[in-house]
């Protein structure tokens, strides 16, 4: 049997960052690939002149988006493979009235999402940079203040997107109560997640809380003034989703009074700009948006892409796949 | 029946952290206390001239220690619960030849140090106070560098004590491959804690590394110049035991070079020294000998033990209790 042809678009300086050796002999083995060895990304004129006759196309961060246009031309296509997360703006909808199969790596990079969220949670919780500064400022224990336990707490999450599931993952040996709101969550979905639905005042109203909600018109600043003001004296905030998810005017306010500490890894505007208040609080752990981001995450993209599209021609369940009817609810 | 007379030593600034309203409420319940109402620690000679009649004895940190003397006069002593970790230089052994019953909260401080572990080695994986002081001096992703992701990786631990018992089930979603090297754990033991037993050196060259053995003679410096030298570039190293553990001198110039990154949370002479070479080193997180505490931790100390000194009255089985078997063993 013909091994299908596949374009594998991205430059090599990121086709080494998403792409295992383990996933290069995969992909050498499965398929028929053309590697991109032009040493930065193809243009869309470049890409245009090679869907012709591409049956498989496998991309990341950098690659040139599929047009209108190309879709016409791609009369062999078969499946896209895209080791990064969102693929809504990659491609037209209508991929899928041609029968393409979409696959996005999305999932695996929730998995690094909520190892990110439990460390920067635990890191603010347990006040690990304040107890470093101050024992290089020659202040052991000096303030007498303790950390706080994760164990047995309560914890607010908006959205049970994917990120908010791998959460929960590494959460359960600390046996906290969840509260979760999400609209689209059934109470039978929760009984499986071990959460309680909630409203949005009663998650925001917990001691600890995480934000999850995927960036889309609906929830563009769905956390108001009057939500972040419901936010206990004490708590903890966790935002890994999108700064647009807050009325960031508003969390600058009440940061700023230092009643609560957050841990912030998405903004309204990114970079950060460099008169951000942000930047001079101290109850405020700041990352530059990488919460999806680590090493060994970011090797395991493509391979778990590709893995999942042999998995579907071969007509075995799939875990990475996007359908139409998701199109709509994911970012 | 007569309830039996506990005196409760801790003084009431150290009540306060230890034991919750709920534990003052067990205690007046069960027992005839007296409470400690002098607004410091008592004397030994204070004590001295309460233990006659005493049947219960709480202690925390501070409180005055069991001596010989006392034990001889404390005739009806069948119980004594010690609100903090370890027992051993706080009383004679002769105790459980007079037929007492001793209680510790270390397996409830464990706990926290479980919490404590996971949480500093998530920080120096994905490098949280770099990235927070990088983007506070205008280096929004500067430096290009990721942090590295837990899961899936290999953890290598010294020691089966119970604060690496809680570290292991707090790292069971995250599906590391564990190697645990521990003279006195039986195959079957390592069996049921899902790790695979393994020699100090196979220990000390994995990719994370954590340290958990007790304060002994036989563990003083037991993690030689040679061992640190096995620690791979890149590593992540996690010490929150005894300082003493390791050749302090040794680990110095080895994370001196900058070859692999540490959380250290105990230290050979505490409060560390203003010129200890480790203040200066930005791949090491320092904390101030605080990995047994946190503000919930504490507050459950005195319920841990009196709940299962009742246990122990009862006839029922314990978690908290110290017997004569542990002593050499234990720290």
């Amino acid at each position: 049997m013909m091994k299908p042809k596949a374009l594998v678009l991205p430059r090599e300086s990121m086709l080494k960052q998403v792409c295992s050796e383990e996933c290069k002999q995969l992909i050498e083995s499965a398929f028929n690939p053309v590697w991109n060895d032009k040493g930065c990304d193809l243009t869309e004129e470049e890409l245009s002149e090679l869907v012709e006759d591409a049956e498989i196309i496998l991309t990341s961060w950098g690659s040139p988006i599929l047009t209108d246009a190309m879709l016409e031309k791609a009369v062999k296509l078969r499946a896209i493979g895209h080791a990064a997360g969102t693929v809504k703006k990659r491609m037209p909808r209508e991929v899928f009235d041609k029968g393409v199969r979409v696959y996005s790596a999305a999932n695996r990079i929730a998995q690094s999402v909520g190892e990110h969220c439990l460390a920067v949670l635990l890191t603010i919780m347990k006040r690990l940079p304040a107890f470093n500064a101050e024992i290089r400022q020659h202040n052991w224990k000096a303030t007498g203040q303790k950390g706080r336990e994760l164990a047995g707490s309560t914890v607010g999450i908006v959205s049970a997107s994917s990120t908010a599931r791998a959460f929960l993952k590494l959460l359960a040996p600390f046996k906290v109560n969840v509260l979760l709101y999400d609209p689209y969550l059934s109470e039978e979905a929760a009984d499986k997640l071990h959460v309680r639905r909630a409203s949005l005042e009663e998650v925001m109203s917990c001691p600890v809380i995480s934000i999850h909600a995927p960036a889309l018109p609906a929830t563009e600043q769905m956390i108001t003034r009057d939500l972040i003001a419901l936010i206990p004296d004490g708590a903890y905030l966790v935002n890994s989703s999108r700064g647009a998810v807050f009325d960031e005017e508003a969390l600058i306010e009440e940061l700023g009074t230092g009643r609560f500490a957050a841990a912030l890894d998405v903004f309204v505007k990114e970079p950060i700009r460099q008169d951000h208040p942000f930047l001079q609080m101290s109850n405020v752990l700041l990352t530059p948006h990488i919460a999806g981001a680590s090493i060994e995450g970011h090797l395991a993209l493509m391979y778990a892409v590709v893995q999942d599209m042999l998995a579907g021609f071969a007509g075995q369940p799939t875990s990475y796949e996007v359908t139409e009817r998701m199109w709509e609810t994911m970012a």
